[in-house]
């Protein structure tokens, strides 16, 4: 029951020796899903240890060549690796004349289906939904149309009490019943909630994407208690200018989202290659919010489970 | 009065943890050329201290995405570094059609035009030329049109030898006309033929990109007497069928290449990313044609200068 995040791309537009540009790997319960893909995204994937053939769907933010150049080649690559089920590419318009594109000359005979749903990148909508995860598109405000990403985790099944199975004598079909979430009527007639008999074993967890974008309060506003916020941090605290005409945030900013979501946790990335050591941007944001930890390429950030109740003492 | 080759990359289709898919810059007296442009290409660039705003053309082989998909990003990023002069790349068809497709959806604002030159990947036909250095194309075998390409530095300019100078007491004038390869008439009625008077400091060079191909007896007689001749080896030599298949060269093809173009020296790459080592091709190639080396990402490849003297006893 894993949920994780790899950074595999940390950079802004203009890549360094060391850095990539945008794209991270979430795994939920073994499920993978791409999160933008600059170049070379394929080849990170390969050196942090993911088998590029997990990947269930993809989600592009925007369309800037940094967030999507490296999904062709990995379309291609797949093809080669024989993979057969369909993939779901989540962007914004026009990425359909993109795929187009790419199939006509260079993947005309992909032995898997690519398939575009299209991201409205001015609402909030649910884009994917499965047994375990929810995914939501949250309006961003960039010099394109642009969305992050709000991956939900269900809630777990109950877990049922063997205390009170015991203490009851409860019989496999209510047992059953009350894994279900029902009351279980007893023999002698007395009805147990199932409050009573049950219990969720862990809070569901989340994760928020928020990259590229100006600070939106609306946007953290939608992503209230997010267990692990990553925020854009382009430019240093002192560039806010040039961060607003650019669609971009400084390290202040994505600390003043965190606090507005009441984010547990904070990763900041997209770093502008003026910043040969990204030590200064994080230093800034953990003024304003301490959990702070910065995007490193091959990093992995684990959202442990909590119990509810930890949750709620957590966030008191 | 550089001539070398750093490679940018060295693996087939299949990128892995440490190789890049195809790419190499070629510095001819410190003019850069971009011989394929796998993706990743910029960062290499990057990597091994090549400025991406150096580069003078682009040279592609063939549309297959492994030698090409690192083109766009490049593109994108040389605009985002302020490029202001034209670069032309040299690709077959259809390649504008791909041009158009990538300005239109990631840089219609470009400020700097992306001319296409047309490769007819049947025809051995002069590309380039200038002051130093001629570009041909040669044609190669593979599953779709592809050429390669042979560089030839030009005839160095003569230089004069000082002991004829003094000895006969030359002056500017006609060590100018000397140097511009003419005889030159002594006061005294005699002519002295240009041979005596000057020397060329040095043979023109030649390096030749041959990838992705079968092995060509044509191809490898277009590149005669060449000094570094680049050739690929996709697979094993056990591997002859498969590599036949697929338009491929195994490490005895490719050194069969270079015996038959009577090359000085031979480079293998664009390793099938079934060989963890290239040992096993290098060793192969080498058993064929002792002077083999492998493409290893960040290796520079020097031409050094021999005198044309030096070169024919060489070639004896």
């Amino acid at each position: 029951m894993s949920f994780s995040i790899t950074i595999l791309g940390s950079s802004s537009a203009k890549p360094t020796a060391n850095r990539h540009p945008s794209a991270q790997a979430v795994n939920i319960h073994e499920q993978y899903y791409l999160v933008d893909a600059g170049e070379g995204v394929q080849q990170q994937l390969i050196r942090y240890g993911i088998n590029p053939l997990k990947l269930r769907a993809v989600f592009i933010s925007h369309l800037h060549g940094d967030h999507v150049f490296g999904l062709f080649p990995l379309l291609s690559t797949l093809g080669l690796y024989g993979r057969r089920t369909a993939l779901t590419v989540y962007a914004p318009a026009p990425f359909g004349e993109l795929l187009d594109c790419h199939l006509r000359y260079f993947d005309s005979d992909l032995p898997y289906p690519v398939l575009w749903h299209e991201v409205h990148t001015t609402q909030h909508e649910l884009l994917l939904e499965n047994r375990t995860l929810e995914v939501w598109s949250v309006p961003l405000r960039h010099r394109v149309p642009c969305a992050g990403f709000l991956f939900r985790e269900k809630e777990p099944p109950l877990n049922i009490d063997k205390f009170q199975i015991a203490k009851y004598g409860l019989s496999i079909a209510q047992i059953t019943a009350a894994k279900r979430g029902e009351p279980v009527a007893l023999d002698t007639g007395e009805v147990l909630p199932n409050e009573v008999l049950t219990y969720r074993p862990y809070a569901p967890r989340s994760y928020a994407y928020l990259s590229d974008t100006n600070y939106s309060a609306k946007a953290a506003g939608l992503c209230s208690g997010v267990d692990l916020m990553y925020h854009e941090a382009t430019y240093a605290a002192s560039e806010q200018r040039l961060a607003a005409d650019r669609g971009h945030s400084t390290s202040a900013d994505a600390a003043k989202a965190a606090l507005r979501a009441g984010a547990r946790r904070l990763v900041i990335g997209h770093y502008s290659s003026r910043y040969k050591d990204e030590g200064q941007l994080v230093e800034e944001a953990r003024q304003l919010f301490p959990a702070t930890d910065a995007a490193v390429e091959g990093r992995r950030f684990t959202i442990e489970k909590t119990t509810a109740a930890q949750k709620q003492a957590i966030e008191r």
